[in-house]
């Protein structure tokens, strides 16, 4: 195989990123089909990026023998079952973040993704792909800061989304879900997956009554103690008037290191009435636009290599569980062992 | 008065820092009274700094009708002790944090400062005369960050005066009462007085196991949840490559705060094949000898102007009872209301 | 037309940087041919990027009339000869800077650009696709720093590289040609199109006294003053300790832009015992990869949209003319008007 | 000799600060007289600070028994006279920068200073005594940059302090003489007694043109080459939008310092809609307080310790000289040999 053929399933503004990724960025990569529900989107679509063939049926695209996989974009309920769908066809599969809704269906795809030894799985923890976080796992695994003791890890929305922030909310799962589910699979990558013992869930609502509505807060934090004493401390906000802030230290008994202290767009730097300022991402989709082309280069490469990546469906399924004992812990206001 | 005549007990480092201070740094101070039991420093020191009169006997000291005032850096277990002799003999008092040791004694120290209302009493929680926490106070108190979400707040002493710190450690009263009450009475200055709700406290041993015969850690964390929701999130650290540590975030709807992200003693950076580079402060003395000088000024001014300081006796008891809590949590491994 | 297809000369490093580009970084373009003298890396180039064509003869090239674009990376002294066979031969033309190696071929180069209207010609003044430099000329262009008062560019290599560097540097027309080219277009871009009035250049061997052989040095520097009385300072180094650090800043009289104050190559911040330092980038292809993208890219599009580029053959004789005058003022040691 | 007694002459906002400074920061030193024209700033000030005794004749305030030293802060065109008329007296001098208004009379100012070499004569380069630049010299001496390549030193009033700054222009000497003076001071100190050996001045009125008036610019710029081939690039401005800028960096063959880059007035960070900010200082006056109170430490204790300070009376002429030939290059629009 010389290009590895791909069918998305999913045109929303995360899938069409991944779309225009496929069929522009990623070399050796075929953007072959795509799959939505809706028609004019699709064939928009199709036409923007000269794509082959376009489906309304998931599982007519999976049978297609055209192509090599199946990178899912839908929604996360569906999962499990596109997962089984692209896998039952002989496919290759890329799944975003998170792996599925409850932890059931996360242990559910793990045996579908076990029956399946010889199919290439990735899970989209693009984090992993990032520059500054391959180069933060490098050090700490060469031992460059010694035993990890604490890490801390912020994920802020912008402000400026604010409205469709709190449209998509109903639907997203919620802060820990949606949001700290990324920070979660990095401790569990940075301590070597050490699983955690016991955590504690707070937050509030401090600007956006609504979230109350579902349990949740507009700003929530948690603290986890993991099973060799490691401290993760975790925070999200849905409203940071500087912008998209993602940031994540990890403090080791030799050295510290930091990822996104000053998150900036650029390398310019602003000197006004305002002192010395540099300004942050706009968005998610900004900050991480390297990093969702890097770790689809990697699924290609993968494929073309015959080899399983670093990231498999049981960090999913970890992170999940871990996202959903915060909730839990969030909502009945207690301090809980990671498993009863 | 034109001049505060002052006497001071305990010539222990920061003694030493606070007696040099009055001497020669504080105008309309005058260093009179030197008071400790170590007869060679006694004399050495009252000799370098020119000091009038010394004495072996606190109770003593208090008699001399030439002080308008008392500076307390003896022992913590004595603090109340000594507030209640220096005020019973007409002395304005400045007595170092924490307030004392325990809160039954925290409390008494309370009735004998309320006792005394027209005596001025002052605690050394020199943070808030620090420039930089002086400015952040005054944009939240402006409302420049809308309603506080988060406090988070780091305490590190640096590794290269680990074995002191060591030798330390068993007359510290442990993490939580010795470094994180600074962090404690930060959130309790920043927030208008809250007071906590619940909290949970956890750390390890990650490179000195020393630390477990003390029932503490070398790392420790605390998450605390304010009656109003206010989340705030310490750390504190024993041994940080990096140097002496002491970093605060404040988080609010409307903006962010962030003291020491970079703490560096000087404006130089280095530029070099380790990167670009700044050198943080060596230790604690290094980062706040502007503030003891702030704050003991401070103290002269309030006697001269017949005004109580911003910071209470009432501050002192919160900060201790708080951090003790911290350190039942720790200990019990417990997520624990503030008060039973 | 839906793909521009280009035959590339000259495999050097950064020939190969393009190549590779144009094969797969670059939508809608295509690398149907290379052409270079060293046969065996004429081969493998085309067979690890799938090149369909490939030539030994530069006007053969020219003439294959599957393509519509060539893009010149050979030696600085062919590039106007290089222009002028690709466009006898109706082709588009990229080439890299600079324009060429005397001011007489640089006009020759602008006679034959002129003679051909309808072709695209696009001169590789790379850093006017870098995102930071966009951000910095679009701030510029709306007012927010006022009127430009004085300009300020520094070009280092990185120590790291200095045995390349030297063994280049015969070849390399010198530091004013090589390096503070792309500073003096920006000085024009920013400035928008003011000419030198007076300029004057010093330097000198101060770690590798080879320079002297080439009436170099290996740092040197040049204050120019322009018609307008904006003042630009250049300097150029060819080795400095912390790595390659390519830095802008523009005082107007209204704020100040910086670009690459610290020059890093990724969001992490290492603290550790040498401070709080974040690492620079290794060398220039690592600094500009996105921004030799994202200009050929915008060279594509020119062709598919039929406009010419912002960077015109002018500028870059403008470029080249100024630092030829940067050179004869450090080689006579004379403050030079720009023209006799 | 245990307290030095000084009397100060010229109660300006410099002279005040100096004023203040020996009355409260110094210890060992007491403002015992001090000396003005304007008899209620005079009796004013002395009444705030506890002055014992007040004159209006300069003269009859050298003569007083009571003093061991005087502090110069008179217009520099009566320094020289005003050195004389002390060290006639048996004082010894502080005298504020620059050392006079001609290179003549700081000729004579040498005359002087030579004639009584068992007195102590301190110039008032307060940046040679602030901790970033004594670090910066530290590393210098040794060897941590190698051998200096070139120096970049700015020197930025804020434009928040135009008003009074336009004021004083007439009087000011210009922006080499009272801006730069300081800045070749420093380059004068790093090199180690390095001489110019050309120089080239340039400059406009980019925003206010009443500049031409004292045939000066708002913004200024001179390159000099030192004898040694040393680069230095000096800017001044009189009207930075982000607040007082003083920014020095120090190129050499190992490394490079740089004090200032981002020069803020605090340790705080504030992350709002502006991005992530620092401010400035807001004034000089504020960026050198603690310098200021460490020179005048040294000249106290070089008088205690009867030992002549690090900067000498022939740094004073050096920086002149220099400062005016930079001035004699931008009116005469050519470069310059340092001397003729």
């Amino acid at each position: 195989m010389k290009e590895v053929r791909i069918g998305l399933i999913g045109l929303g503004r995360l899938g069409y990123e991944h779309a225009e990724n496929i069929a522009k960025r990623v070399p050796k990569a075929k953007l072959q089909a795509i799959c939505d529900v809706d028609q004019q989107r699709l064939e928009e679509t199709a036409q923007e990026l000269g794509v082959e063939y376009t489906f309304s049926d998931y599982e007519e695209m999976c049978r297609c023998s055209e192509l090599d996989a199946i990178c899912i974009v839908s929604p996360s309920a569906l999962h499990t079952e596109h997962i089984r769908i692209a896998m039952e066809n002989g496919k290759h599969v890329f799944c975003e973040k998170p792996l599925d809704t409850t932890v059931a269906k996360c242990k559910e795809a793990e045996a579908v993704v076990a029956a399946y030894p010889e199919r290439i799985f990735m899970l989209g923890f693009m984090r992993r792909y990032d520059r500054s976080y391959r180069l933060a796992k490098e050090k700490i695994d060469r031992g460059d800061i010694g035993r990890i003791v604490m890490i801390r890890a912020y994920t802020q929305d912008p402000i400026s989304t604010i409205e469709s922030t709190l449209k998509f909310a109903p639907h997203s799962g919620g802060q820990f879900l949606d949001m700290c589910v990324h920070d979660i699979d990095l401790c569990n990558w940075f301590t070597g997956g050490q699983k955690p013992k016991n955590l504690w869930a707070i937050g509030g609502c401090f600007a956006y009554p609504e979230y109350r509505e579902w349990n949740d807060g507009d700003n929530v934090s948690c603290l986890l103690q993991y099973e060799d004493e490691t401290m993760a401390f975790l925070f999200a906000g849905r409203a940071a008037a500087h912008g998209c802030n993602v940031e994540t230290e990890i403090i080791g008994t030799k050295g510290t290191l930091r990822i996104g202290a000053v998150g900036t767009d650029s390398m310019l730097e602003v000197l006004s009435d305002h002192g010395v300022c540099r300004e942050c991402y706009p968005d998610f989709m900004y900050r991480w636009h390297e990093a969702y082309i890097a770790e689809m280069e990697e699924f290609v490469n993968c494929i073309l290599d015959n080899r399983q990546p670093e990231v498999t469906v049981f960090d999913g399924t970890m992170a999940s569980e871990t996202a959903y004992r915060c909730k839990e812990s969030f909502e009945t206001k207690k301090m809980l062992p990671f498993r009863d």
